[in-house]
Order: structure tokens, then sequence, then C-alpha cells
């Protein structure tokens, strides 16, 4: 039988995740630094370099369905929304702690597999797991992890900063991940969606990071967000923290194959199906026209993301339209992720 | 009807948090760092200066009784847990970034008033809130913090660090808390226990962090750590990363008034009490005897905390030897806090 929590406790456990961490992951650098086994983790930060913070929960139910995922998988979901998050602010990760809200009959496997799909996502920049937690929770696992990175003093891109007459470009293809949970809710019970590009969208997004890093030390941008509320939610976010409006053409709009075909299938307009609520981690940018074109082809040279200029940033505070391929001016209200409002 | 956060959705909730911390809390400092609205926030750390990580998470019905605690004590209670943590290495908390997982029914009063009870333990530091995030839990509140604090480069005090011979000095009065949650579980329901030392010694937990970060600087204190996990067991962890045993004095372990009064209650050995499981966020220290007067002076000096020698760190690897007032010595078995073993 397969050894659960209750079997070996808290500090069996710990010890194990010592284990994955020593055979797949990065050490914590320097002299002075320790990690796991002391009341807190330390290290340096390096001198003209700022450090970034940032904090992402993933709860079981909330934000996966544990029958559709694997514990590696989940592992590498997790910590990958809060790398995109650093690579939002175009900053590089550096380190993780890792707070778990486990079950009694959690599965030990499953917690090792977990801390691998960490692991698997911080080795590519030299990252490492610094600390970290582990606690009982109520019915359902929880992972919230705190990520730590560095940026140039004074290089972080922010949200505030966007400019009335700047171009809005977008990563990739926003809707995949929300149309992939569309799926799994209607049709996950009947077919074998795990392969389907939106439902891999959704269980397993990637991140922008090498993008957003490249975006910040091209100075060129003037605002940076990740697309964790969706299209509409995100913009709306800088519209908001910089007293601006935004105006969207749908044409404009990207759309994938398995998006045109989810739309049409669902009998939902396409710009309905890029707009709706969607957490694909993929960088929504704000640069001046003149810098469009420079930053597009910066950011496809690193990893042949797709970039798409998608509208404008107009003074109208809060107020985001779009122009449809008929011609016709649409309010749209950002909405985003709300997780309470009913 | 109090509103709840069904009501004013997670965005509004923000806003209410940022009016919380702007009225009543300490501003992130700096030109160049970023609060809450950000995919991060940011900070310089301090040339000549370490990083401290902590992280710490308490979950309804398992860390508190919501039955027996207000939303300001929750608040204070969970900052205090990761404020100590970062004064057992010696150093001083900074910035907080709070997780919070809230149900849908939970009130924005007691939310704010959570808050108001962060910023309360934060404020004597000037440490602030630098960020966070919310999301819905499954049947139970649960508020994971991320505390990072800073220490002189090469100061911090770890817990593998203790040497043979050491004296092991404690402060204040351990098994307190642990006392205090036994009589809410058994007497809670008939009884109004609210003032009583043993139960705000359990609700209202403090932290010895100005204490700790005195004894970082004196530099005499070979290993630290705070009482988290109950005396023995952390003790245990200095022996265990230490590679090292004790012994413990009977006659010497602290018992104030309402923990001796307990122990004839509840028919239980004075020692039992003192070293069972409770968390009460005192300091074990272990010190070179020459050393240790200076170091009780020290940290008694600061707020008047009683600090108590009650044993020696020994060669035996793993071994806590108790010399019980008949002259007997037992060998004890450290277990502490194991959120999981059965």
């Amino acid at each position: 039988m397969e050894k659960t929590l209750s079997q070996i406790g808290e500090f069996g456990l710990i010890d194990r995740i010592r284990e994955v961490i020593k055979r797949e992951g990065v050490e914590v650098r320097g002299e002075d630094s320790m990690g796991l086994g002391d009341d807190c983790a330390v290290f340096s930060a390096r001198s003209g370099y700022d450090i970034l913070v940032t904090c992402d929960c993933v709860v079981e139910g909330r934000h996966y369905l544990p029958q559709y995922i694997s514990g590696f998988d989940l592992g590498r979901r997790a910590m990958a929304l809060n790398i995109s998050d650093i690579g939002a602010m175009g900053g590089r990760p550096l380190y993780a702690v890792i707070s778990l809200g486990l079950k009694p009959d959690t599965r030990i496997k499953d917690v090792e597999s977990m801390y691998a799909g960490f692991v698997a996502e911080l080795n590519p920049f030299d990252a490492a797991i610094m600390g970290g937690n582990i606690t009982q929770s109520g019915d359902g696992l929880f992972i919230d992890i705190t990520l730590m990175g560095e940026i140039k003093a004074g290089c972080a891109v922010r949200r505030s900063t966007a400019r009335a007459g700047d171009v809005i470009l977008v990563t990739g293809y926003p809707g995949q991940s929300g149309a992939g949970l569309d799926l799994l809710l209607k049709q996950g019970q009947s077919q074998d969606l795990q392969e389907h590009p939106l439902v891999t969208a959704y269980t397993l997004p990637g991140h922008r990071a090498h993008e957003g890093y490249a975006v910040a030390c091209s100075g060129a941008a003037t605002a940076m967000i990740d697309t964790s509320d969706g299209l509409l939610g995100d913009l709306g976010h800088i519209c908001t923290e910089s007293g601006l409006g935004a105006r969207l053409w749908e044409e404009k709009l990207p759309l994938s194959e398995p998006l045109k075909t989810f739309a049409r299938g669902m009998n939902m307009k396409p710009h309905e199906v890029v707009l709706k609520d969607s957490d694909d981690y993929e960088l929504i940018i704000t640069v001046s026209p003149d810098q469009a074109g420079r930053l597009c082809s910066l950011i496809t040279h690193i990893g042949g993301a797709p970039v798409h200029e998608i509208g404008a940033m107009t003074p109208k505070a809060g107020e985001i339209q779009l122009s449809t391929v008929e011609g016709i001016q649409k309010n749209m209200r950002p909405s985003g992720w709300d997780h309470f409002r009913k």
C-alpha cells in the first residue's frame, strides 16, 4: 500500500522532501545561505539589484481538479504561476518558499512528485527552494508559494505607467486555458481530453518569464502584466492603475486554431472566447508606437512566442472599448477571475 | 446585515485592505518599492545585510479555534508566530506578504480586523505589508504569511551550531500555551476562560524578537530556536541539527504559578507540563558557560523576560536526558507538534 502522511509524519516527510531537492534541484547559494532546517532561510541580495516578491496560492477544487492533473504537473503549474509574476515585472526567479496544506491521507509519492515539479520549473533559472512550511489543511490540499526574484535596481516594469497612445501587445493565445477548463467541465467525464491542446493550456500553462526579462532589459515597455485574470481583466488592471482606458480591435485579437474550433462548437463569438476569464500567463505589454516593432521581434527571437498588437491605450479612464468587425463600438466590462463575487 | 466577501468581491476586498494598511500601518519604504497592485512587490536590501525569510501558516480548527479568538487577535497571533521566527535567528522584520484563504461567507469586518492585527504587530518594528494573495479556501480559513527580515551579514544564529558543554537557556514559561489549549478543550464550553492567563498564552502568544535581536548582536549565543514545537521538540531540533544531545534538570525547569495550578488540577508532574507539546514562542538559546550570565542579564534588561538555565548540551547525539528531583535519569523522546503522525 502507498505510504501516507499519517504514517511517516511531518518530520519524516520533510526528510523526504530534502532528498528530492538535493537530488533534483539547485542548491541554495552562498556560504551564509541556509535552507530547510532553520527558523528562517537567509540569502544575500546582489548589490545594485532589487528584490522582487510574489505570492500565489493554488487550492484543490478551486484552481485545479485533482482527477485531471498528476502531482508532478501540479507542482509545475503552481510554480509556473509564480515564475510568471516575477517575469511580468521583468525579473529573474531566485528563491522559493513553499507552504503546503496537506491531508492526512495524502500519499508521500504525490508530495515527492510535486516537489520534483517545483524543481523542474526552477532549474532553468538556477533558482532554488529555500524553505517552507507543512500543515494540515481542511478538506482540500493547498500550495502557497512565495517566490523571490531579482531585477536591476529601478528596472521593474509596473502596471501603473502605461501612457495614452501606447500600443497594446499580447503574447500567445489568451483564452485557451479558460476554454480548456470549459471542455473538461462539460466533456471531461465522458472523453479522454488529457492531450487536447486547450486542456493542456489549462492544466499545464507555460510562462513568459524569459520574454518578460528581455522586455525589462530593453527599457522599451511602459507597462507589463501577466494574464492570470484573463486578457480583459488584466488589461483592466493596467487601465485602473495607470488611470487610462483602452481600445481593442476585434479583428486583431489572436485566435489559435483550437480556439476557433472551440468558439464554433460553443456557438460563441471569437472575441468572447479570447476575452473571457482565463489564466494563460501570457504577457500584456504597453509600448510607444515607434518601439512596438522592435519589442515584437525581440520577444519572438527568444522562444518563438507569437506577439500581436491588439489595440491602444486611450485617455478615457476605466473605459475599455471593442471595435467590432462590423464597425460597432462596444463597451467592455473588465471582470477577470473574482474568487468571491456571486 | 454584515457584509460578506461574496457581496463585495475580491477586488472590493483588496480596496478595503489597502485602506486599513494606509490608515494604520507603515508605508513600504523607498522610491522603487511597490506594494499591493503589481504582479510583485519590490524592495532594496541594505548593503551589508542578509535577507531572512520565514513562512508560517495558520489554519482554522487546526491552529486556532474560531469561537475563542477575535479577527484582530487572530491577525496578531498569525503575525507574531512569523516575527518570532525572524527573532529566533536574530533578525528584524521588514516586509510581510500575506496569503489568505477565505470562505465566501467571511465577514468583511473580520478581514479588516485581521489586517489591523497584522499591522499592530508589525508597527513596533517599522515593518510593512508589501503584498499578498486572496483566494477561496475549502472548509476552513487559512492565513499563510511570508515574513522577510534583515540581519547583519553573517550574524544569523542557527540551530546547528550548538557545542557540547554549552548551557541551555530558555525565556519565559514554555508549556503555558499547551496548557491553555487543554483548558479550552476540556472546560471552554462550560466556563468563560477568555481572561485565564494560560488561555491568553494560547490565543495570543507573544514573541521574543527584540530579545533575539539583542542575542544575535551580542555574538555570545552558539545556537537559538523559538519554541513553536514545544520545549522538548525544539531542543530536539537543536540536538539533531547540531549532532548533539542534552541533559535537563527537572528542578530547574521554569514553572509559573498558573502552570503549577494546572499541573495539580490535571494530576500531572510539573516537568510533563513544561515539556509537553505547546507553541509558546519563547527562545531556547545555547551559550558557553562563561557567557551565560552576561546573556541572561542582557535579555532581562530588554523587557524583563525571565530567563532560566535548564541544562547543558552533551556529546551523545540525539539523546535528551532528564535528571529528576529523585535523582533518576529519564530518556526523553523529543516529539513536538507533528501535524500528521497518528
